[in-house]
This record gives structure tokens, C-alpha cells and sequence, in this order.
């Protein structure tokens, strides 16, 4: 049987109106507008299309798991109150959240794994194009992993470390090293009491799908204590993701990028790297220098390198490098007319763009084995040969931009300032210019006496079903003029820079008095002559690990446990099954975290409670499912001044 | 929006005919009938009130990948004619079918990890209650791994040969040995020129899911040849499983079993085991015996243990335990009123189990962590305790038989005779019984000269969707018929034996003339007086490696590679994800794999061409979905023949 769609009533809202509620940007709007026009289809029209969705599906209750399905569940107590197994409603919704964990888990290690080839491959002396580019933390984070540094070469070391990284996928004796030295040891004890250690990553995940199979876990906390341990070797593979970055690319330091659409150029051969490794961006900005003469040649003045999503964010944070727009955006960039081609490694990557590239006479160009979209370019990238296949990319641009050559482009006059690469590093560094001895005095200080009220962590993505950038935007809004400290990642901070929030001069009109009073002091301090940005760009969504790191620190500091400190977390607009990942290791940390759009739990009472609320007495983390952006505010500063009356402070 | 579902009209077909059309075998239909004069809901009702099943996901064109969805495509042209990403049918059906094959893969493998460790804690004494049961298994298996064995101890050996095992699981530079070692050398270059030979089980299992993320992999084409090297992964699973489970629980040869719910006993403690991993199962045969007297105490006879699903397998093949019921029937055993309790480990187990239970009095016992029920009691099972742990769960058991004790029963009189226990090891055996210098020569030779047509392979399971066992029992008569070999695993192995097709006294009525003659040389020659079974067990579904070892066995002793061979399979009545990915590594091995029920990939007209007729030019294999057992009959004789004419025989 097939659902009959039923079209919505053409509305009669003035365009202008219609397009509010699409997006917050108006270089987004205006691009929608643009396709508006032109006939293009977008993702906002394949959602009114998709208009009304299935509501099994939205509530969990719908499961493909054998082929005596499909099943779903009446949520209204009539029949079908079961799956033909006989699975509940909570065991449905269970079975399917695991799988979305099980999920982003392996695409959030799946990217470290490459990352750990990458060094192996750098310290074997095969991938030439690559170095160590921060031997400092390189030695940390060997240390960490007991790793012997002493009088060793800093190649023999990354040889190492890269090993303990691939060691840590299988199953072994001992917990996954990058979750259980990489949080308070309160935190591995609690986590250990409730069989949520993970043993190995690619374990989990293949656990996970086992336990899901028709037939095999059919008890909903059971089901969901998998999946809390399978979120914690997501942790594991977004720290190992950042740390190898950071050994390999650099640990960031503050620069001052640009952001939005503005910052492509009609003269330049653009080319939006888009994605999340920077396996394949890194080599591609190292060698646009090098092209410059063939663009040259070709009638452009450069090549000019952009982001999208967290491959933007991974490039900024190291090279300033501006990023154009993010997550639900992405086609807009090609509706610029101006990018001369999309060069893509994984994840996040909406197949449609080949079709738009086409319309609009651009490209996209795949990369990975792993991400091939029909109809688009591909050139495989290898280590052994990242630079000629970086060239070989940036020339197939410079031969898109041959033929734009003289066309109109739209390229919206929009860009905002962004101050961007704060890594737990570099803030420590920062806070040691206040207090060289005791750097984290600075912070905690300013914490207890409630100059910082809290800490509130955005990440995530945009999501087609809110206005874009809303729920950040407000939602950060009422934190900074509650004086709370504001950091982000991912698309979630792509969001906020877009709207300024990376911008210091905007401090004074986005931050309370005292929250502003403090990061003008560090700012100072620093010899910025002036304060921190009022959000705190911490990178891409693999470095959610550097807000574990600043908060592991803290609650060290403390003496406390993180599910103790006054620090939440918010996936606003949440998209990917990565988030649901990352939320979930958000929760094992022990931190209340929202999610401001439907996640398909709600069939399952039992599965919403535990989430929500029984879930608090095992981790101290839960999740608020919010959509209002404003109750959802509400609800993030009463869990912060919860945990400041339990602290005492 | 929510389907509402529309009622079927009432039926006007008498009581019994509905029956019929729900099982062809006679005892479940009985207990069919006695489960609608109690009110009692099984699997039949739950199916009835889940018609009209969702044709989008019957089709595999729905997706529940990211929060932006659920997502559905229109398959009549109409819109949404994408996802809101623009994944197409045929993205979202590859993505959709990947998954269901790394979900089978994980499952497979998890029952063959789970033994390695069980190998693993023997050989390092700490699992008392195991040993190798079959040494020489044991060094021919590390032969085949290149683990030494000369002058070795057979418990250094066992623990060389459960490392391997283990570290089959985790990506290595090196192709997973229980792949690249099991089949022909032909089959490995094959499988090499498509990239489908798999680096590590747990590896590719977890690549799948990130490749079938939001935004990654979008090509078909390429979505399908990683789920074809995943599918290989499966049959190292697969594999493993058989060789580890035949070490430490001996291979089996021919024995005498018996099949049915007569086999249940009135005056008995009967506990049915179900599942598929004989660590358990052997250990609660084993314990048994010793709690006879305490079930005696209680009034009993004694204990009667019986098998459901692949658990009855593996203990009918190495112990001769006789097999209750099967796959979509589970449920009725219970219905007997006689089974003390259903202890289970995982996999295939409906959790409406339960319910049933309790209805009547009866109990279900898990025992492994990942698959736990809830209203079930739980025995944590561990191989260290393992005998404990059985004795724990008969006596629980026996605990349920002092309560029913005197209370009737309606145990269907029906049961029959099955000979089970072929290995490849017993089958060379056999064979060499009639020549003993070249055992294979007699098979070759009556498949040359056509008195042996071809040989076909019945597995996986029973789908409420079937009339159970029809599917089987009419493709398998018709091929016996036409002088095909049959052979026979997991649930499609309990279909033919509770039908009389392992019984030999059957050979006549069953097998054409020649087929009669080569079982009926092969058995006198064995001492039987008498004919082999018309359908060779193989064993449970992990056993489908006893048909690749054969079939490789015969490739090699012809100098062909598989896809020469007249050999084909049929999944007729499949329902796990399992079931799909042993299809899958069927298809790779080179084999025409018939399925017998909708795959939900009819949605993407180019995934479903390439599963039926573009693959064959890649592995020589491919699907044949047909739901018509005559007509599917008809195209499994059609590929034996055209393989047949390939080899001028």
C-alpha cells in the first residue's frame, strides 16, 4: 500500500515571507530566491514535496529489519500494537535509535581510522605530501596513551600512535584508549558500571547491528545501554579524529577568517571543498598556491579555496580559510553561479548538488571510495599521491571556470568576521596570558563567581525543517546575554558566524555585562585590544572532542565530576545520524543535551522517558527535546543553575 | 500523517482451508487452531493486522537515514520523486539493502567471534567445561590458516587458531583468511578484481554504515559492490562459525534423528533451545543428564531436550537431538502446553515468545546480554560458568514442570525420521566408502554423466508471508524429481525435514530414477542397506559454508571455478537479514541465488537489474526473485542446465 500524498494548500504568503521561513541568511535567501526563478529545485521544494511524511517514521515506529516487515506501530493503542515478531513500540524505537548511533558512530571513526592511515602511511615514509605538523601535541597525546616519548624520534612516535588508533576499532581486553583516557576518572568508573566502556569501535558498531537484527535484543534499556556504550566509542572516534588532525595538520591557534557567500570571488576559480577530512582539503589548499599560475593562464586571478560544512571548519581553524555556507545551504553555493567546482570527500554531501552543478554549469567532484555520487567527476585520492590528485582537482576547476569566464554571477555581497581556532590548547594558552601559573584559574573563577554563569556547546547541523539558523541564532542569543559562555562546532557553528557571533566587535550587543567583562579581559590580556569573539569557535564536529577536553579539564580542576559542572549542550537543528551519536556521548558525559528537532523516539513512552529523564540517575547527562527555541533557552539556563545550586556556587 | 489501516474483509473460506494457507505442516496447523480457540495471538494474527503492509518500504523506498526524513519516492513517477537529499530510488535502495547485509554479516560473525573467545578462554583454561572435541579439524583448519602444527599441542594450536579467528574481525593490510582460504583460487582473483575481498568482518560492517550515511555514499553501483564485499564477509562469519563450532563440539557424522512437536514428551521436563550458538545448547545437553534426577524428584521422566530454528540444527547434527519446530512456528510449540521452558541465546527468537509463554504457563529463559526480553527470566551465561549456568536454567525448567505436572497437554502425535549430520568431512567420507582412493570421483562422475543434474541448496528461513514450508517442500520435490541433489541448511533444512525429505525411506516416492541410484549406491556402500536421505543436512544457517566447501571441493577437483558449476541455491522463504546477506556471498561465490519473497528492492529498477542479470558478468552468480515455487522450480533447473551446457556435460 502506498501513502497518497496530499498537497498543501498553495499559500498565501508573500514570497519574501515564504523564504523567512527557509533561512535566517540573507545570502541564503537570496539564492533560494535565484532558484526560484530559474526552476531549479532545491532541498526546501524536495521537503514541501515530501510533505506530509510518514508519521511511523517520525515516531520510530516503523521497522525493516526482516522481510516478514514492513511493520509499524499504531501509536493510538489500535492495532497493529506490535511488529509481526511481536516487537513493542519500545523495542522498535530502541532497535531503531541504535542503529542511528551505530551509524554515526562509524562515520565519525571511520574519519579517524582514515586519519590514523594517513600517519601511518606519513611515518612509513609512503604519503609524502604529509608531515607532522605539531610535534608538541604529538608527544601529548602519546603520553596520554602511555605511549614511551623519551629520546624517541617524533616519527617512530606517530608510528605508534597511529597503531594504539587502528588498535583501537577491535575488540581487546582492555577499554578503547580514546575513550577511557580522554575523561575524568569518575567518569570511566560511572561509564564502567554501566557496561558502556567500549572495547573496541568496529566492534560496537557491528554489536550493535547484531543485537538489532530481527530476533536478538528485544529489552528497550538493555537495547539502549548498547547504544550509550556505542556513543562513547563515537566519542573515541571523534577525539582520535581531532588529535590526529592536530598532530598532522596543526593544532589550531585564533586567526580571523570571513564567512558567508561573500567570500567568493567572480575573478578567481573557486572551488568549495566540502565534506569533513582534511585528508583531502589540507592537500588541496596546499597545492591552490601552486596552481595559481594555470589559473592565471586560464584568465582567472587565483584560485580562491572555500568551505562548506566541517571541512570548512577543519580549514578555517588552521588556515583561515572562509568558509561559504553550511550543511542545509550547500546548493545555494552553486546557485551563486561563481563555484567552479565542489570538491567532496564524505558525509553530509546531498547528491542533489550534481544536479544543481549541471543547471548551473559547475561541478562536483568525489574523492573517496567510500563517496561516489552518480553523475558527478570523480578523481580517487590516495595518500601516496594526495598532491598530484589535489592538482588534478584544482585543474578540472580552473577548466570549469574557462567556460564561466565572462558569464554573470550572483555572488551575494554577504560576509560576516570571524575570529575562529580555539582549541583546548590554544584557550589554555589564552587564559595562561591572565594567569601564567594556574591558567584555568581565570575560567573556574569566573565560573564560581557567576561572571560565567555556564557553558553552553552548539554543534550539529542544519535541518530543512527549521528556518536555518534559527534555533541557533536564538538560542545563543538569550545564553550570552545570560552571561553564559557559548562555544560550538560543526554546522552549529558555521550557523553562528554567519550571523556574527564570531565577530568581537558584536560582543557588546550579543553578551551580558559580565560574560562581556571577561572575555574583553582575556581578549586584552592576550594583546587583542579588545575581547574574545562572544562565541567560541572550537571547529568541526569531530572537535565536539575539544569541549570534552576543556570540560574534562574543568571538572579536574574542580574536583568534580562533569555531570557536575553547569555545562550543556545543544544540536539545535540536528540532521545526521552523527548527531545522534554525538548527543548520545554528549548524555554519557553526563551533560544535559538538547535536541531542538523530533528525533524518531517518540513512539516508544518508555524509550522518551529513559532519554529524558531516568537516564539523569545513571550518567547525570539527559536529553530535552525542544522545538521552540525559546522554551528550549529556558530549559538549558535552569539546567545550568540546577548544576550551580549543586555545586553550591 | 499516519496510514490507517484498512480492514481485509471478513474471509468466507471455512476454518480450515485459512489454516492451510498459514502452514503446511499438520501439527502446527493443529496448534494454529488451538491457539484461535484460546484467544491466544501469534504471528498469523500479527501478520493479519499489519496488511496493507507499506508498499515504500516493501519497495526499499523509504528512508529513515537522518532527521530530516522520513523520506519516501513515489515508484509511479509521481513526487517526492528524491529524498530531501536528493538521494534517488536507486541510492536509497542500495543504502537500504546495505545495511540489511551488514546487519547479517554483524550477526553471523558475532555468533563466530563469540566462539572464538569461547576457543580462546578453553585453551587458555579458563572454561572448564569445553575441550576440542575434533583435533583433527582442528589442525586441518590452522593448516588452511598456515598456523604450524607439526609436534604442537592441540591446545597451542586451538589458541593460534582463535587469535586468527579474532583478528579476522579488524582491517589488516592482508584479506580476511576466512574469505581468501575458503574458496577457490579463481573465486579470490575474482572477488579481487572487484574489490569485494574484505579486509577485516567488523571493518566492513562498520564502512557500510558510514558509507550509507546522509550524505555519502550516492552511487548504486558502488553502494552495491561494497554490500557484495560485505556479503563475503558474511561467509567468513559463516565459516568461522562452522570450523570453531566443529573443533570444540565435534564435526558431525550421519545419526538418526526425529522432527515434529511429537517429539515432545507428556511426562517429561521437556526445555526446547533455541537460537543458534551451540555454547550454550551443548552445554544444557550436557548438563542434562545430571539434573535426571532432579527432574525425577519433580515427578518427571526425565529431561527432553528438543531444538527450534538453528540450535535444533546444530544439535541434531552432532548429537542427534530431535528438532521441535521451526523458524515461524516457534510460537507453537509453546502451544503444546508441554514445553517447560524455551531457553534461548540469540537471534530468530520473536519476542512475542513471552506473551505466549505466559499464556500458557510456560517461561522463556535468555541468556546472553545482547539478546535479553523483556518479562523473560534471564541466566547470564558464561563460558566460564557455563555449566552451571545450564543446570541453573534446567532447573528452572524443572520448576515450571512441577506446575503444569498433571495438568493435559496436546502434544501432536506427528514426528518423523530424519537422517542428519553431513559435514563435507562426512560427505568425503561417504564418498570414499564407494571409492576409496579418489572419494570425489563418484560424485563428479554422476554429475558428468547427468545422473546427478545439478545441486541445489535449500536455506534460510520460514516467512509468515509463505505458507510455511510450501515454498520448500515444492521446489525441492520437483527438483528431486529431475534428479538434482538437494542439500539443505538452517530452517529450510527444518522445512523438508519435518515433511519426510531426510528420511531415506522417502527415496523412492521423492528422487527421480538416477538421483535414486547414486544415493542408494553411496548409502549400501556406507553399510546402510539402504539409500542416503532424498535431502542432505548440512546443519544450521552458519553451515552454508558446508555447501561452499563442497561446491569448491568439486570446482577444484573439475579445474573450474564455482560459477561453472550446475549448483544453485534458494532462499524460498527468507526473513533475516541474515538470509540476505548469505544471498549475497552466494551471488559472490558464483551461484544463481533464488529468493522466494519480495526484497525490498524493486524500487530501483537499475539495483534490481543488477542483482538479476548484470552481476552475472561480474561473479557469475545472481538473483532470481520469484515468489512462485513452480515457476522458480522451473528457472533453479534452467541455470543448472545452462551450467550443465557451459561444461559440455
Amino acid at each position: 500500500m502506498f501513502i497518497k500524498p496530499v498537497k498543501k494548500k498553495e499559500t498565501s504568503m508573500p514570497e519574501d515571507k515564504t523564504i523567512e521561513s527557509k533561512s535566517l541568511d540573507p545570502a541564503v535567501r537570496q539564492m533560494i530566491r535565484k532558484a526560484g526563478e530559474k526552476g531549479i529545485t532545491t532541498v526546501w521544494d524536495r521537503y514541501e514535496a515530501m510533505q506530509p511524511q510518514c508519521g511511523y517514521g517520525d515516531t520510530g515506529l516503523c521497522c525493516r529489519h526482516c522481510l516478514q516487515g514492513p511493520c509499524r506501530i499504531n501509536p493510538f493503542g489500535d492495532e497493529p500494537k506490535t511488529g509481526i515478531c511481536g516487537a513493542t513500540a519500545d523495542v522498535m524505537v530502541a532497535r531503531g535509535l541504535d542503529r542511528a548511533i551505530a551509524a554515526g558512530t562509524a562515520a565519525h571513526s571511520g574519519h579517524a581510522k582514515h586519519l590514523a592511515h594517513t600517519m601511518m602511511k606519513m611515518a612509513s615514509g609512503k604519503a609524502p605530501a604529509y608531515s607532522i605538523k605539531d610535534s608538541v601535541k604529538l608527544k601529548s597525546v602519546a603520553g596520554r596513551l602511555g605511549i614511551a616519548i623519551a629520546g624517541r624520534k617524533d616519527m617512530d612516535i606517530a608510528k605508534d600512535v597511529a597503531a594504539a588508533a587502528l588498535a583501537d576499532f577491535h575488540e581487546k581486553e582492555t577499554p578503547v584508549l580514546w575513550a577511557a583516557t580522554v575523561v575524568t576518572e569518575g567518569r570511566v568508573k560511572a561509564l564502567s558500571r554501566l557496561g558502556a566502556v567500549p572495547k573496541g569501535i568496529d566492534h560496537e558498531v557491528s554489536e550493535i547491528m547484531h543485537r538489532t537484527l530481527y530476533g536478538v535484543d528485544a529489552d528497550p534499556v538493555n537495547l539502549l545501554l548498547a547504544g550509550l556504550r556505542c556513543g562513547v566509542a563515537d566519542l573515541a572516534g571523534c577525539y582520535m579524529g581531532t588529535d590526529l588532525a592536530d598532530i598532522l595538520f596543526g593544532t589550531p591557534v585564533p586567526v580571523v577568517s570571513r564567512a558567508n557567500m561573500g567570500t567568493l570571488k567572480k575573478d578567481m576559480v573557486n572551488i568549495a571543498v566540502h565534506g569533513h577530512n582534511p585528508v583531502l582539503s589540507e592537500m588541496i589548499v596546499a597545492m591552490a598556491d601552486e596552481m595559481k599560475k594555470e589559473a592565471r593562464d586560464a584568465g582567472a586571478k587565483g584560485v580562491n579555496i572555500v568551505g562548506i560544512c566541517c571541512t570548512g571548519n577543519e580549514l578555517m581553524e588552521r588556515h583561515a580559510i572562509p568558509s561559504c555556507t553550511h550543511s542545509v545551504s550547500q546548493e545555494m553555493a552553486l546557485l551563486t553561479g561563481a563555484v567552479d567546482a565542489i570538491v567532496v570527500d564524505y558525509q553530509c554531501i546531498m547528491p542533489s548538488l550534481v544536479t544543481v552543478a549541471e543547471c548551473m554549469g559547475s561541478k562536483v567532484i568525489t574523492t573517496m571510495d567510500i563517496c561516489k555520487i552518480s553523475g558527478a567527476e570523480h578523481v580517487q585520492f590516495a595518500e601516496e599521491t594526495a598532491a598530484e590528485n589535489a592538482k588534478e582537482a584544482i585543474r578540472s576547476a580552473i577548466d570549469t571556470f574557462k567556460k564561466r569566464k565572462g558569464h554573470p554571477v550572483d555572488i551575494p555581497d554577504i560576509e560576516s568576521t570571524v575570529v575562529a581556532g580555539f582549541s583546548a590548547e590554544s584557550i589554555v594558552a589564552a587564559l595562561a596570558k591572565v594567569d601564567a601559573k594556574d591558567p584555568l584559574k581565570p575560567l573556574v573563577d569566573n565560573i564560581k563567581n557567576g561572571n560565567i554563569r555556564g557553558i553552553c556547546l552548539f554543534a550539529g547541523c542544519n535541518n530543512v525543517k527549521v528556518a536555518q539558523d534559527r534555533n541557533f541564532v536564538e538560542i545563543a542569543r538569550r545564553m550570552l546575554k545570560e552571561n553564559v559562555l557559548v562555544v560550538a562546532t560543526g554546522c552549529g557553528a558555521g550557523a553562528l558566524m554567519r550571523h556574527g557571533f564570531m565577530d568581537p566587535a558584536n560582543v557588546g550587543e550579543l553578551c551580558g555585562n559580565t560574560l562581556k567583562a571577561v572575555l574583553t579581559a582575556i581578549g586584552e590580556a592576550n594583546g587583542l585590544g579588545g575581547p574574545l569573539p562572544p562565541v567560541i569557535h572550537l571547529g568541526s564536529c569531530v572537535d565536539n572532542s575539544r569541549a570534552v577536553a576543556i570540560v574534562v579539564a574543568v571538572a579536574n580542576y574542580l574536583g568534580v565530576d562533569i555531570d557536575k559542572l553547569p555545562v550543556v549542550a545543544s544540536a539545535a537543528e540536528a540532521v545526521s545520524e552523527k548527531a545522534v551519536s554525538i548527543g548520545v556521548y554528549a548524555v554519557a558525559a553526563g551533560l544535559p543535551t538538547h535536541v531542538g528537532v523530533m528525533v524518531p523516539v517518540l513512539g516508544s513512552p518508555t524509550v522518551t522517558q529513559v532519554l529524558t529523564e531516568k537516564i539523569k540517575d545513571l550518567t547525570g547527562g539527559y536529553f530535552i527535546v525542544d522545538l521552540d527555541p525559546a522554551s528550549s533557552a529556558d530549559k538549558l539556563l535552569a539546567a545550568i543553575d540546577e548544576r550551580r545550586k549543586g555545586l553550591g556556587i
